[in-house]
């Protein structure tokens, strides 16, 4: 968490991106033309942030070099910023001493996620180079599941006694300030280190200095268990509108806190996972998609696709059955496209809402029968509207009244089925744990698409007299 | 922000949401039994944010009931955790001066956001009702375009000047904090409010009493103006992990502070829209969708499905104009859901992984024809991989090799097609200003649907010999 803001808009015309990409490549040009003094004084007034920024966009050649023109404390904070793969090129590129400081002076957070991206051996390797407190840490926050709050969580905080009057209290903020990664609530602990409250900067800034914290802490705290869901700790502070919250262990003794920045990074990968499991069934683990290697992004990607493919020849399959109906009015093939596709739509219009809704709560106040109620209405409605046009154009199209009924009713049979199965399915998956943003897409497709062809075929049949 | 954690997880067993259900149905049985002092004695531990979820869920007509149970301070703070809908209704069901009471209480942000879902003649009345200088800071925010930072900033600031020392900041700080949204920053003005330096409660805490503001102030200072977009803000935020950053006017005076709880709350919704946008064109303002009307959802979601519809017309059309071959190889047809359908798949992935990385900014390292030269290699893969399966599939479900290489060979033409206009058009969207989001899906599928089937037929006319 930083806390100061440095770097200005010097001009006002310029958008901040903008800046960034001039900064990278000005840095670039110094670079090349080999005068690190001119690349340094860049640097100097430039967010950690953007520094971090900057040398991504640089090449692999580059980057040590102007990792080394960075001030030591300044490096720190930048290297904290870095992808994971920059962070491990740099590993491999500086020197020894080097890297040892850099890890050692991370906050136990971000080391423990940078180790988790390392090789085990260079993961070793680092660990004996630590000093014993920070080498203790870190396998502390690694012993925790990944997706925890324990393994988010920052030991660094600061906790206080009840006996504390709020002058001592701000004394000991003064002292370990440099310690914690926030000072805005101190927490309160008993003699066995349990969470006994919590008291903020604010509240005793506006206390009385002779006060004792028991007087002013408040004792009903929120918080979470070390292996407590990372996405439940991130709605509970985006919920409360909290900037930290503390993480004990089983016995209730403090072990740890979560800040808010941390969760705002949580959740944007946590909906990058569903973004990308509903857009094709592309599968996340929180690393950057534009550095993954093609065998890496095929292999993410080619699973769901087999699936699907296996899901388009049972279509296939029940299409050749009916290949007596299709070669006495081939016309019925032309509105196929039209009639998965549709019901294809109206399907993932339904489940995106509903998985959406399931991800934020938004959906919670509802019982279940009740969305797959409304959604089924909704899917009549639009079916309805869509099929009314489809049947005037497929008549338009050739001129057989019959046909174009069975394209327009048939539609309609499809939203509906659509629409319930898209808001049905995701509640099945969820309540057998499985994924409903990655698994509902292939059910769907194969429920709209069968049961949507049959019917159409069906239909055809009984109104065509075949 | 709210700076105190209140509220118990009382059984460690329980989790979170299920204490929150619980709360609400213990709250409906005391109210049901009319027992207002049971149900009273229910919310005093409860945080607000629960408060309000209680109330939420309950009928429309106990709203009302509990909310004038709650103490006053305390209502206004659950006021502003409760869903535009759930709060308009209580302006009409509460007198008129209690509305009154909490409208002026509440902060000018959440104030002007509530002002933009009620409709005007309501807005109008209650703006007469506040005292002057709420009405004021209303008016000014509701002057900001929506989606700026202007519009989601709150003026209630703490700004001191930089010849005060620390112990006269810190006492400014002691004063005004029932004033200011947060105290965690110190905003640095000159004569006429010119936005000259920063400095954190930290900084304050840590410095020595005697020093001077302009001593250990920051004078670089990332910053806003009143029309950035808020999307941009939310980003900065996220980037440089601060609790909050200031917002200047075009004369680069200080006039808000915007919150890093918003900007969580601003990035979920910005998220929403997108997942709405690629999940079927399901158009998103930020409403809840699980309180609108059926008519409503049918409205967001037509436009997109009708303009789908006229697509798969075309794709009809042609699929028509190639009746005769049709009629010669019925089998054909088996094959052209799979055909769509993989190309519809890959399409979507590819754009789904671009699309996000816009929106995360993951891509901007990368130049846009390495992105879509990166997409059409991988698509090639993932053909050659689905192709061959697709082939022998297809020769054991008809025994024809003609045909079964005709359906191969599309899938890697489709493949690669779909994967090159799915990361293509999202920038040639983007470049028009269009919502890459909304736009893409139609026309990836018309691309891949159209194409797709021409070179099938255009294949199976020359491997088949017709």
């Amino acid at each position: 968490m930083t806390e100061t803001n440095n770097f200005n808009f010097t001009t006002p015309n310029v958008t901040r991106s903008e800046l960034q990409d001039l900064v990278g490549k000005e840095l670039r040009i110094f670079l090349e033309l080999g005068d690190l003094q001119a690349a340094k004084s860049i640097l100097t007034p430039v967010q950690p942030a953007d520094i971090a920024q900057a040398i991504e966009g640089l090449p692999e050649a580059m980057q040590a070099l102007v990792f080394r023109l960075l001030p030591k404390t300044e490096a720190i904070e930048v290297y904290e910023y870095l992808d994971y793969s920059v962070q491990q090129h740099l590993i491999e590129e500086l020197k020894s001493q080097d890297v040892c400081d850099i890890v050692d002076k991370m906050s136990p957070d971000d080391r423990a996620r940078l180790f988790d991206e390392l090789p085990a051996k260079v993961v070793n390797r680092l660990l004996e180079q630590l000093s014993p407190a920070e080498r203790q840490a870190t396998a502390q926050l690694l012993g925790y599941e990944a997706g925890t709050a324990g393994r988010i969580m920052t030991p660094e905080l600061i906790h206080i006694k009840e006996h504390l009057t709020v002058s001592e209290a701000i004394e000991r903020i003064r002292r370990q300030a440099h310690l914690s990664e926030i000072i805005y609530y101190l927490y309160v602990t008993d003699s066995v280190r349990r969470l006994t409250g919590i008291v903020s900067l604010r509240e005793l800034v506006v206390s009385q200095l002779e006060q004792t914290i028991g007087e002013i802490m408040t004792r009903e705290v929120v918080f979470v268990y070390t292996d407590t869901d990372q996405e439940e700790v991130a709605r509970l502070i985006q919920r409360y509108d909290f900037l930290a919250l503390p993480v004990v262990d089983k016995e209730q003794c403090l072990v740890g806190i979560i800040t808010v920045d941390d969760v705002i990074d949580i959740l944007e990968e946590e909906t990058t996972e569903d973004i990308y499991a509903l857009g094709g069934g592309v599968q996340s683990d929180g690393d950057n998609y534009f550095q993954m290697s093609l065998l890496q992004v095929a292999r993410k990607r080619v699973v769901w696709l087999f699936i699907l493919l296996i899901t388009n020849t049972i279509t296939g399959t029940i299409i050749k059955s009916q290949e007596d109906i299709l070669q006495q009015v081939v016309i019925l093939t032309a509105f196929m496209p039209l009639l998965t596709g549709t019901g294809g739509n109206v399907g993932a219009q339904s489940s995106t809402v509903v998985i959406r809704g399931m991800s934020t709560d938004e959906i919670r106040s509802l019982k279940v029968s009740q969305v797959i109620g409304r959604e089924a209405i909704a899917g009549a409605f639009l079916g309805l509207m869509l099929g009314s046009i489809a049947t005037v154009w497929a008549y338009f199209l050739q001129d057989r009244l019959e046909v174009a009924l069975t394209v327009g009713i048939s539609l309609v049979a499809i939203s509906v089925i659509a629409s319930v199965s898209g808001s049905a399915l995701p509640f099945l998956f969820r309540s057998f744990r499985l994924d409903p943003a990655l698994m509902s897409a292939p059910f769907i497709t194969t429920a709209v698409d069968v049961l949507g062809v049959l019917i159409y075929f069906k239909l055809a049949r009984v109104i065509l007299g075949l």
